[in-house]
């Protein structure tokens, strides 16, 4: 499989830490609202179970929910055959791989990853479809168009471990030695592997730097308490976990020297969506004249959407707010706003980290530019 | 006793909201760990049991933990008077007195208040034995310190309510309508009764103001969800909760339009030590344009500090960020860094809310002209 070769040119990336594997043709998800004190692995082979998995969090992390997907649209067409309806007329297949691609496209709005995935999925089954010269389709002919499905679901994954390796390679350079604050999670529990921002921190650690790690906890999900410091346990990287109210203070205090955070969906003109609690993160840097990084793969970019304000922020339920996981810690009428993202303006943004170079402003200029190019 | 007067004079004050009672001559702490899941009255009948309340937070709130602790330097004198050692010689008393504020004192070291009701006990104790004509003092002597200290601590305790409630009138007009947030609890819980920045509110709102209150969770201890909340729903004002991380974007979305705090220690320049997050939200008002109000009684201002560099920050254990309100939330072996407060300069400040006038900048200037009003 392509994701073996990945895996062996990934230096110093520990297989440990997987958001999911691949294993006898079916997808395990490690179930992240457990971690870190339990790992449990969930065999999501339904398109149903795909899609529970991405909505209610089991698996986060726009690249990750972007790999998952494609695969999901993968699993959904092996559901199909199973059913053994072939043969099956084209117009059939049309409707069920549309109802397939949307349903997946529902799970989360903000993040432009799985979007981006589906998009490609959906390349591959109308270039498949479309050189048919039978408008019904055989077992055989599924199970060909299956085998292409998977293998552009594993080349995302794949292309995701590399991309993180690149933009851990480019972006160690920047970070200065001292305090490195980062935000939610942007390990390989959020990727396909190695992971987009911390890859960065990591990167910058196993070449030697001097870096302190500090986690801001990021509530209400904790991907920072729980996840974010399961990984560099893991690693045996020391960090310190400080609440999402501290950062201010910290650098007031200079224990921060630069911030690197990931993206969920960057615009064209840099404004960037990523977890709630980015954009104060970004006024406190400026604020105090520190460097404030974005690391994201290419595929985190939507040049379709102009500025931040066209891209939709993802509210969830307000009881991830009353509760602190799964323990109540409001009232019992109390109301909460839940918005999972927020959106900082690029202005406010130092840098890119991408795999296909660092962006620098102007943004709209050098992101057109920097995308276009071939790697 | 005097405090029932205060009850008497307070408008819409409910007294179903108190962090602490007076019941024959003993003291109830509610212990604020347990809510808003229970509702469990602490006795601390002795200094120990004062001493712990306050470190361990059952009672917090600048101006609540100078009251209570007023009346713990009332509760040590009886101790020893049930010893029955008297007669006790005057530098005996002198000695057991000065071990019982350093005590009271260590308890913690950044809300001022603190310190200034225990120099109030200290002062009452010095006029009443230095007038003493004799060096052993007698049963019936210790009795008439004893009154003296009781009524100074309940005087205290009574001020408090009044500046509460004197601050609620004088601010409640500078708040604009719409959204106000607040950050911690700042309310009854938090002091004598009625509350500061909390008041302010509740006497805007008591005015018919339209405001949507919305409340920082306030990690760790979360003050907001679980103390504010409680009050409010008490009080029946309906509120949202919003996580520590999510006021940035909530004020890019013109959703706040005043931010009111309260204080642990004011300087001579209006430096504001405040609970952690509180200069994160200054730094956020200050780039959204948005006031940010502190308000405080004239107990809160330390004149003798300079600037907020002299005001010692308490660090706490790290086991309150690894834990969310008994649940431990990071890895086994995971490390945190717990500062309970932070310093926010003057610069960040619009205006200070005090029982003696609104203050405004050149701070420096109009702190000591306010403070030194006679009311």
């Amino acid at each position: 499989m392509r994701i073996e070769k990945a895996r062996l040119i990934k230096p110093n990336y520990s297989d440990k830490i997987s958001a999911f594997y691949w294993s006898e043709d079916a997808l395990y998800i490690l179930d992240q609202r457990k971690l870190p004190e339990r790992e449990i692995y969930f065999k999501a082979n339904t398109l149903t179970k795909v899609f529970r998995s991405i909505k209610d969090m089991l698996v986060r992390g726009a690249p990750a929910i972007g790999i998952v997907s494609a695969i999901g649209v993968y699993i959904a067409l092996k559901e199909l055959l199973k059913k053994k309806l072939q043969p099956i007329s084209k117009a059939k297949l049309d409707k069920y791989f549309t109802e397939v691609i949307n349903k997946l496209a529902s799970s989360r709005p903000t993040a432009v990853n799985l979007f981006w995935a589906l998009s490609r999925m959906q390349k591959i089954y109308e270039k498949f479809t479309s050189s048919l010269e039978t408008e019904t389709i055989d077992e055989k002919t599924l199970q060909v168009l299956l085998g292409k499905l998977k293998a552009e679901a594993l080349e995302i994954w794949q292309e995701d471990i590399l991309a993180n390796l690149r933009m851990g390679e480019l972006g160690a350079p920047l970070l200065p030695e001292g305090g490195i604050l980062t935000h939610c999670n942007t390990g390989a529990l959020a990727t396909g592997g190695y992971g987009t921002a911390l890859g960065v921190i990591r990167r910058a650690l196993e070449t030697g730097k001097k870096i302190e790690v500090w986690i801001d906890e990021t509530r209400p999900y904790l991907q920072g308490a729980r996840l974010t410091a399961w990984e560099l346990s893991k690693l045996k990287i020391p960090y310190r976990i400080i609440t999402d109210n501290s950062a201010g203070f910290l650098m007031q205090k200079g224990l921060i020297q630069a911030i690197v955070v990931g993206a969920d969906r960057i615009a064209q003109n840099g404004d960037t969506a990523n977890k709630i609690g980015t954009y104060s993160l970004a006024i406190l840097a400026n604020f105090h004249k520190i460097p404030f990084y974005v690391c994201a793969p290419s595929s985190t970019f939507d040049l379709s959407t102009t500025s931040g304000e066209e891209i939709p922020v993802e509210e969830r339920s307000e009881k991830e707010v009353l509760y602190c996981w799964g323990k109540r810690i409001a009232p019992t009428k109390a109301c909460a706003l839940n918005f999972s993202f927020d959106i900082t303006p690029a202005s406010l943004i130092s840098a890119f980290i991408t795999e296909r170079g660092i962006i620098y402003p102007p943004f709209r200029e050098n992101i057109k530019k920097v995308l276009e190019c071939e790697i």
